[in-house]
C-alpha cells in the first residue's frame, strides 16, 4: 500500500515487537538509546554496533542472525518522491511553507550554511493539553558553515 | 536562480529590512510574534492581521500600501517537488529518512492521526557548542486523531 | 492493472464480501459506522478498533486472524500521481478546476486556514433522478484557523 | 507564488472585490448564482453567458469591456500536478486516501460508471460548532455509467 | 516489457484466443457486442455482465470460473504516464497536436463542455487504400455541457 | 491559466475571429480545408502554403504581415504532460483506457505497425440526439507496417 | 539493475547466444535480416514471421516452443523516461542537442513532415581508425508530409 | 508553443535567413562546415571560432556584434524531457525502441564502451524514391572503452 | 537555452570579465580564493564577505553596487531535476553510475556516514597529455559520521 | 528499502565479502585494480575480464559460475532520478551546485567540451584530520573537445 518500501527486516521486527508487547519506552531502556534513533534502525535509516543490535534483538526475542543486517550500512530514504501518507506528508508541507523562513532566520543567526542533518538528533514528546494533546518534535543539528577555498 | 518562486513583496520587505539594518529580533518586539512567523509572513506563507501588516511595515520604513497584501490570504509553498538548495534540502532529507520512523513512535504514543501542520508553531534557537554551534528546531503541532464516522 | 497498489487484505476482505453477498449497507449496520469508512477500512485507510475489527471479520464470514492487520496504522495513499482511473480522476479533476475558487470561498467564509481531511467525515448518497441518477457526497471537516504565535 | 498560474483577469476582479467590499453572498444575489460557481467563473474554470458577465462586472464596478474575456471557453485546471498550498492539497489527500474506497462504494451502488464533473454542482456551507466550526462541502454529479456497444 | 501492467485474466484471455485461432470479428458475433469493447473488456477496461462474460469465455474454450473477474469494477487506465509503445504513442500525439484545436472546434459547435468518454463508443475499420489501407477509427461521445448553478 | 501555452499569433486569430464573427464554416469555404486543420493551422500545429495563409488572414481581417508566420514549420505539440483541461483530458482517458485494446484490434486486422499521425485526417461532427446532442470525431490514418531489414 | 526492463525471452535468447557463441554476424546468415533487426527482435521490439523466428530459434539451439512469443505484437519501449545507461543515454543526449537542428535542416531539405521510425532501417558499422575506431550509424526512414485536409 | 526553449539569438538568425532567402547549402559553402553543425550552431548548441561566426553573419547579412555570443560556450539541451514535437520525438522513439538493441550490438562489435556523442558528426541526406524519399542520417561517433584502473 | 536558470547578476559578472579579458587566474590572484569557488560565488552558489566582493567587482571594473547582492546568502542549486548540458550531465552519470560504489568504498573506510558537501573544497586542474590533456578534480569534504542518540 | 535497484549478484558478492571479512584493501592486491574500479566492478557498473572476474571470485571464496555475469556488459545506472541516500545525493547537490561553475572554469581551461565519464578513473584517499577526517576524491577523466565537421 503506498509506494513506501518497507525493508523486510522492518516488518520482522515489528511483528516481533507487537507480539511481544514491547514498547519503544522498553527498546529506549535496553538500549540506552532514544526511541527515534531506533525506530530509524528498526526502519534501517540507521545502523547499530553490534551491542546495540544484540540488545534490540534480544529485547524483541529474536535470534541474533539478524545482528549482521542491522550493523550494515544501508540505502537510506524511505519512499515516494513526494509522501502520500497524511502523517509524512505533514514533514513535507512543513519544508514547503517554512523551507524558505526557516532559511532566512537561521542565515540571520548562524550565517550562510545549513543545519547538518548527520550530525543530528530529533526528540518526540507528547505534551498534555486540555484543547487536544501536542506533538512535540525537537530537531538539534550542528551548522555547518560553507567553507571558503 | 533555482525554481523557488519569491513574491515580489518579499523582495521588497527584505530589501527594507537589509536596507535599515532590522534583525528578525528587533521584528519580534515590533509585532510581538515569533520570528519564524514573521520570516513565514514575509514569504506569504502567512496572513496579518491589519495592525501586524502596520507595525511589520513600519518597522521596515515602508508605507501603508502593501498593509492589503500582507493581510489576503495568500497561495502557500515555495517550491520545487525536491529542493536543490541545500539547506532546504536538509528537511526533505529528514523526511525521507525519518518520516516513516516518526510515524512509529506517533502512533505508538498517540494512536492513529497526524501533527497538525496548521495548528502548529516552529522556534529556531541557537545553541552554543565549542565543537560547533547547533541549530535547535522545536516543532510543535496538535495530534489530530483520524475521525471515526 | 494500473499503478494503484491494493494491499493483499484489501483483495481478502473485498473477495469474501463478493462471495458471502454482502453489502456495505449490512456492513454498516454490522459495525455501527458508515459504509464510506468501512470501504476506508477495507482499503486500509483507516484502522479498526478490536472490536470493529472482529465484527468486520465476522460478517465476511473470516476468522479473527486479521484482527491485527485491521487495527495497526497503516501507510495511507493508494495510488498514482495522478489517478488513471477515471471515477477516481474527477476527483483530481475537482481539485485542479474547482481548487481554487474553493479556497477562496473558505477563505472569505472563515479566514486563513484549511478544511481538516483527518477531522473529517465523508458520506455518500444516490440521489433518483429522472434524467439520470445522481451521486451526492458531502464531506465534512473541521475548519483548522492557521496558528499564529 | 507557488506554481499556481492565476489569470490576470482574476487578479483584475479580486482586487475589485476586495476594494468594493462586495462579499460572495452579494454577488449571488446579483447574478443569481451560487458562490462556488462564482468563484469558478472569476478563476475562468466557467463561462458565464454575456447577462451573468454583465451583472458580475457591473456588481464589482468594472466596465463591461471584460464581458468577452469571461464569456470564452477557457483553458481549465489551475495548478502544479501536486498542489502545495494546504488549503488545496487536503483535496488531493482525500482523493489519494478516499479514491479507491469511494470507487468501491459508488460500484455497489450504481454498477460501474463514474460522478460527472462536468454535469456537477458544488456547495459550501459552514457549520457552527462549539468545538470548532466546520466546512460542509456538498457535491452533486449525474452518475454516467459506462455505455456498451 | 515496457511499463504497461497488462492483468493476469488478460494474458490468459489472449493466450486461449490465440491459442483457438478465434478472431475479434468471431468474438463480435459470438457476444452480440463490438470488436473494440471487447479488446476492452479483455484488457479489464470494461465490465461485462454474467452473460456477456460466459459467452465470452465459452468462445475462447475457458471456464466460467473467470465470470466474477470479468464482471467486476476493475481499476482502469493501462499503463505508463507517456505511453513508449508506439501505437498507442501516436493518440497521445494526436491529443498533443490537435488537442486544443479539437477544444476550439468542439466549444464552437456545442459551447463549453466536452465529449463524454464514459457515454462513449468507439470503432476501428480497415480502409482499403492502393497507396497502402487505412485506419479509420470514429469516436462518438456524448456532448457534456457544463451545468452552471 | 493552466500550462497549455497559447502562441501568440493563435491570440491574435482566434481574437480577430472573434471580432468579425466568423466561423469555421465560413473558414472552410474561405480556405478549400476542413475546420480541423484550420484550427490546427490557428494553433500553429500545421502550416500553411502561402495561398492558404493569405486567404486565412483575409478571411480575418488581418494583414498579410502574418503569412511568413503561418506557413513556417512549428515546434509542435501544446501543452503539459497530462493536461488538466477537461476536454482536452478525456482524450488523454481514451489513451489510457482504449490504447492496449485499440492496438490488439490494429494488429489483428493489419499486423504489426501503427496508424500515422502524420498522414492523417480528422473530422469533427455534431450528431443530433434527443438525449442530448453526440460529438462524433473520424481519425483517418494510413496504416505503416513496421519495415524488416 | 536501472530500470530498463528486458523481457524474459529476451534474457533466454542471449543467454543461448553467449552459450553457443553465435555472433550476431552468424544470426544476420542465418535468418537474412540485418543484425540490428534482429537484436532488436530479440529484445522484442520488433515481430518475425514464423520462418525467421524458426530460424532464429535453430540458430540458437532453442525448441520452436518460443515461435508463438517472437511472433506475436509487443509492447514497444524499453526503458526509463530519461535512460541512465551511458551508451544508451547518448542516443537521449543526442535528440536533445541536435534535434531541434535536424528538424531545422530537415524542413528546409523536405518541408514540414517527419522522418518515419516505422518505414525505417538502421545499420551500425564499425570505422577503424588510429586514432580510435569509430561507431558509424546510419538511419534510413521514409520522410512522410503533413497531410492536409 | 511547446516547452522547447529556443533562444533569441537563434530566432535573429533564423528570420535574417529567411529574409535573405539563404538555404544551409548556401551556408555550407559560406562557411566550410557541414550544414548540421551550422544548424547547431545557430541554435547554439554548438560554439564557433570568430572566423565562423563572422561568416556566418556575414552571409546572413548581420553585424559583427553577435560574435562574442556565437563564439560562447554555451549550455546545451533544447527542451521538455520527452519532446512533444513530433519529428523530434521519432528520435526519442528510436532511443526507447532501439536503445538496448544498439548497445547489444555495438558491445559485440566493440566491446565494453559508449559511441562519444561529442566526437561525433552527422549528416542528413534526402535519398530519392518513388515510394517517398527518404531521410539519411549518418551518426559518426568515436568509440570510447570504458577504462579500468 | 535550457531550463538552468542564470541569475542575472552572473550575467553581469560574466560579461565584464569576457570584455576585461579576465581570467579566473586573474582573479585569484585578486581575491585569494580558488577559481572554483569565485565561480560559484559568480553564480551566486557561494557568499562573498564585503571584503571578496568589493575585490572581485574592482577586478571585473564593476561598482560596489553589486556588493550587496553578492553577500546576501543566495538560494542555491542551478538547474533541471536531470541536467540536459553535456557537461553538467556527465557528473549527473558519475553519480548514476559511481554513487553506489563510492557509498560502499566510504563506508569501508569511514563507517557510516557521508562526505559532507558544505566543509568541502574542489579544485580543477589540466593534466596535459598527449594522448589528450586530461580534467583532473579534486573534492575534498569533511567525513560526517551518522551521530547516535 | 529505497528505489535503488541492486542486482542479484552484487549482494551475493557483498555476502560473501562480509562472510570472508575481505576488505577492498585485499581485493586491491588480488586484482591488481583499483578499489574504487572493483566496487563498480561488484556492482556491474564495470565489465571485468575473465581473468579478473576470477581473481574476484577467488579472493570471495565464491566458484567461477559467476564468471559470464561479470563479463558481461550490463545496463549501467543504479538509481531513482534524484538519489534519497544522504551519501550519494551529496554528489548529485555537488553537481546541482557546482555543475554551472564548474562547466565556466573547465571551459576557460580548455575550450567547448567536456571531461569523459568513460575515459575516466576515479580514487577515494582518507585524508586524516584533527578536525575530523576528510574525503578526499580524485576524478581524472579526458577532455574531449567538440569535434566540428
Amino acid at each position: 500500500m503506498s509506494n513506501t518500501e518497507i525493508p523486510t527486516i522492518t516488518e520482522k521486527l515489528l511483528t516481533a515487537k507487537k507480539a511481544k508487547g514491547v514498547t519503544f519506552t522498553d527498546l529506549e531502556q535496553a538500549l540506552g538509546r532514544d526511541e527515534v534513533w531506533i525506530a530509524a534502525l528498526i526502519y534501517r535509516q540507521a545502523s547499530a554496533s553490534e551491542d546495540e543490535a544484540s540488545k534490540l534483538l534480544q529485547a524483541l526475542g529474536l535470534s541474533n542472525d539478524l545482528v549482521p543486517e542491522l550493523t550494515a550500512s544501508s540505502v537510506k530514504g524511505l519512499g515516494p518522491i513526494v509522501p502520500t501518507d497524511p502523517l509524512v506528508y505533514r514533514f513535507y508541507e512543513i519544508m514547503q511553507v517554512y523551507g524558505m523562513p526557516i532559511k532566512e532566520v537561521i542565515h540571520e543567526k548562524f550565517g550562510d550554511g545549513i543545519m547538518s542533518a548527520i550530525d543530528f538528533t530529533m526528540n518526540i514528546e507528547k505534551e498534555a493539553d486540555p484543547k487536544g494533546d501536542r506533538v512535540v518534535i525537537t530537531m538539534n543539528g550542528k551548522f555547518l558553515p560553507y567553507k571558503k577555498w
